[in-house]
């Protein structure tokens, strides 16, 4: 476990028509400020890995198909502390804050749209993101 | 057309394991507050209509499937004074900023997962929102 991810187990109201899912509210745990959002779209068994960013902490939902998470917690050697790996779907609707710092990535599990919604406190920077190899941790 | 909303062309950024979708940012047109997100999902050849909000300002996006909005103006005697119809997908994908009193309903279209993103000025309240009978105007 990594003690500074929230997860928030999120409610789905059933409507005939297609459901509602619930999102974020500005009250709600893990909400500090409002920089952007943007959706991550995941192929099935593709993955992507591994980021971290230094400043932005992410609030992850998955308002379609399944994706599978892994989060990293490495020391300042570059050792792996912690590790979190969570599947999110309708069966497990929740979203996960993601404090700066943590290496993160991702892989489709659905056959059909994947999708990943972040809720960003922050705008998208390049300055702030870091790509790391994806052979350098093991996904699992 | 409604003068007062706002169609904004989005980012669809290719990305070999799955696109990234720009969604909203705190600097951007139609942008006043962050309330809340949530999702609202609609099955093909489904309708759900019509609603009014008399205090939210909505910006809807489509991070998936295509989806059918109409959006109708009323004068204070309750006739329509302007309508105006957009088919939203990943062909013509964009945010729709809709102020507050404006009649609006949609329909799916496509045959996988019609998802709506509203990112909201304020957070949901019964008290603001009220439903119109579907048999009220047409949908087209």
């Amino acid at each position: 476990m990594i003690e500074e991810i929230i997860i928030t187990h999120l409610k789905r109201i059933h409507v005939s028509n297609g459901d509602v899912l619930h999102g974020m509210k500005k009250t709600d745990d893990g909400y500090t400020d409002f920089g952007e959002i943007y959706f991550s779209n995941i192929l099935k068994d593709k993955i992507k890995a591994w980021k971290i960013h230094k400043k932005m902490t992410l609030n992850l939902i998955v308002p379609s198909g399944s994706v599978r998470f892994n989060f990293i917690q490495v020391s300042s050697e570059g050792l792996i502390d912690n590790r979190m790996e969570i599947t999110v779907s309708s069966d497990n609707y929740c979203r996960i804050t993601v404090p700066p710092n943590i290496i993160f990535g991702f892989k489709g599990i659905g056959k059909d749209a994947n999708i990943i919604a972040n809720i960003a406190d922050i705008t998208h920077s390049d300055d702030e993101v870091k790509k790391i190899d994806i052979n350098k941790f093991e996904f699992k």
